[in-house]
């Protein structure tokens, strides 16, 4: 008797579900001012859906995915950091496996895949893809992704590669050899970024960029983990997560693995991680209050400020404004900006978190004055500081506050002033907006102690 | 028996004081967005000074003409909305002839001239020069303004000029066309803007461009004014001011004049109006926060804003950010921000004002956050608000806040609430920062009614 139907159905040769794992990862530092240490870029809203709204680059992944296959099993890998915005933008049914720590791709891979098997009770035999979470692609991508998975799932090979079809010779990209030019075909080896050149002579030679998606059935990859660190299953790998050692999925394992197969994609596939790709995928030339005159040429704005850019006459720029700053750069030169902004120091500007938002309005010596939004039916944690005063003026909405386990209702027009040292949370019973003025000599994010709700 | 002691020095060839009206216009729109409808383009402080500190084109002209004449009497004409910029970047002691409202040229010069008569008690045989408030000149300009005030305390013409050296067949000029080349010499006739082949034949002629200074003796242009307007005093020529035509001096008065001398000018003179002249004037390329990488040409910053400015492969730009807004524009096209910037409708962000500054820090629905910054000493009207509640919470400093007739002390971390109706102001006395918060469904700034202080 089969007690995995599914795989059962593979077997009989039948279509079976994906499970996929999206990797999320990075600062994207290189999407400057709109992303910054909170939000990365695949949480950026850029992309304009049919409705006129704007969307990320992980809910068009997603609703991608879902459209292709809509039974698929999708596990969003990433940091604690930006949980709040997958729950946000995905909703609560989407499933994240947290890492405690970042501990490069092999690691990241290895925790996830435990978690599918331990967590979703997803069968060692079935197919898993691992997926960048912000590609820019259309419904042809994955089709090819549904395609590797099914193709891992017959057991050819251990490993299952998506192989990008070279459009010029980058020096951006790993590439893969192939034994031979067919759809499928096994690999004869992995070349690192080369230079120009040997990239032509790669092309020739019918080499295709690694475009960073693989398949395997999941056991595979959890003996491969076994391999290389020692755990007993998932909740025990979480533990010591932060013991692992950084090292990248391609060095760990397909670099070594002498067992893969590749599968050509000749569809429309962009790394959107630059502001210079970005914007090409921009259907505005504007997202924002902006004015550009008639003689701007190839000009893109993506303005999250309330004030307006006014553009005259540039030429191949982009200019990005946001709380944590301004940028105006030639495209060209927009891939070349994360230097400059590493040196940019200064606390987080704005956040979307799972309750709701904050953006800095001002800070001087000993103040700072943020506004602060909670969506319906959230709240903040019970907590305290102990080095500041806090003023919360509600400027619309109403909720329940907490001070010191003491309840008030509080609505537009209230002002709660709480001393250093006092517990308090604020429930909102309606979208909640208040005005915080933080008060004190030495004001920063670390001087908060959680508590458990009264 | 002389009783107008200087005249008689005059006569004898002894060097007199010089009176100086400095025309203060504009909303400076060409400037935005550091300029707005409070504050002109001559309040922005963009002009490094020896000391390290900024200073604004009023300031660097105001103490330019000091140097030239330690004893000038210096009085400028300008409309109410400037007064609390020209006292706050001048001092006290500037002496401002105040319009009541916009009339153009002629009517300010003639308030300005019945102003020096009836209440500076300045002589009608004693000279006065004209002057726009924001020529970016060096000290020798000014010098040249002395000479043209004392040729026109001689009396050989009705009105003097200064007649500017042109330097290229510029079509935004008027052209003066002189009758001999000679430093000083009698005019013949004026040309309004010409295009550039006539420019170029006027200069071949020996013509001079029209850069706005002009000095006469007082009596001569109280009995223009006295032509042209029906009045008896400087206090009745302000209560009519409203009533008066909207006409150019040029127009009233120089046009018309056949009794003219104009002198050369061959120094440096500049015109800073547009973002192009401007940044040509600054000493350093960036001014606030900014980063240029190396491949920037040309580019230059002023960022009022408190986050960073990063440009990346620029070239012949300039980026301007404040509470306003931001402007990246070509250089050669910011002359031609101004029907963009005519579009742009928003509240005032931010002002300097005689008892300090705001800046609008957030705009909701039904909601308004502002910085209050109250100078040592310095208070608010006392008034109220009809539609809006206010709450301050201070965050530096000390004063005594009034509410409805009642003082208290308030220093930083106290809150006052202020319902609608509630009279209030508060009297700053070590300098004084608040955050304001504004509730209500109709926020606007006419809803303000002042009152006397109890």
């Amino acid at each position: 008797m089969c007690l995995r139907p599914e795989v059962c159905r593979h077997r009989k040769g039948m279509v079976i579900k994906m499970n996929i794992i999206l990797l999320s990862g990075g600062s994207g530092k290189r999407l400057w001012p709109l992303s910054n240490d909170i939000r990365s870029k695949q949480f950026i809203k850029i992309f304009k859906k049919q409705d006129g709204e704007f969307e990320s680059m992980v809910q068009r992944v997603y609703s991608q995915i879902r459209e292709v296959d809509p039974g698929a099993t999708v596990t969003i890998a990433t940091s604690k950091s930006q949980v709040s915005s997958i729950h946000n933008q995905l909703g609560e049914e989407a499933s994240v496996c947290v890492e405690p720590c970042r501990r490069d791709t092999f690691p990241a891979i290895a925790l996830a895949s435990a978690y599918l098997r331990d967590v979703l009770g997803i069968g060692e035999e079935e197919p898993v893809v691992v997926c960048p979470v912000d590609p820019y692609v259309e419904r042809d991508y994955f089709e090819a992704v549904k395609k590797l998975s099914d193709l891992a799932a017959k057991g050819e090979s251990n490993l299952a590669l998506l192989g990008m079809e070279p459009t010029y010779p980058s020096e951006k990209y790993g590439y893969v050899i192939p034994e031979e030019k067919s759809e499928v075909s096994r690999v004869v080896t992995f070349r690192e970024k080369p230079d120009v050149s040997t990239a032509q002579e790669y092309i020739r030679q019918g080499a295709l960029w690694n475009g960073g998606v693989f398949a395997y059935r999941l056991g595979y990859m959890l003996l491969k983990a076994a391999e290389l660190i020692d755990f007993t299953d998932y909740q025990d790998l979480l533990s010591r997560y932060d013991s692992l050692t950084r090292i990248s999925f391609d060095y760990a394992v397909a670099e070594k693995e002498s067992d893969i197969q590749v599968m050509r994609f000749q569809g429309k596939w962009k790394d959107l991680g630059t502001w210079n790709t970005l914007t090409e995928a921009m259907e505005d030339p504007c997202i924002g209050k902006a004015i550009l005159n008639e003689k701007c040429r190839n000009v893109h704005v993506v303005n999250e400020l309330d004030v307006p850019v006014l553009c005259m006459g540039l030429k191949d720029v982009v200019v990005s404004a946001s709380a944590e700053g301004i940028l105006v750069s030639d495209k060209e030169q927009s891939s070349h900006i994360k230097p400059f902004v590493d040196k940019i120091s200064q606390q987080v500007m704005f956040a979307d978190k799972s309750w709701g938002s904050f953006l800095v309005l001002d800070v001087e010596d000993e103040s700072m004055t943020i506004k602060v939004t909670l969506k319906q039916g959230n709240r903040m944690n019970y907590h305290s500081h102990e080095r500041r005063d806090e003023v919360w003026t509600v400027i619309s909405g109403c909720g329940q506050a907490i001070l010191d386990g003491k309840e008030q209702v509080i609505r537009a027009g209230d002002v709660v002033r709480m001393n250093a040292g006092c517990r308090h949370t604020v429930i909102a019973r309606t979208e909640l907006r208040l005005i915080e003025v933080q008060l004190g000599r030495d004001i920063n994010v670390h001087d908060k102690i959680k508590y458990d709700m009264p």
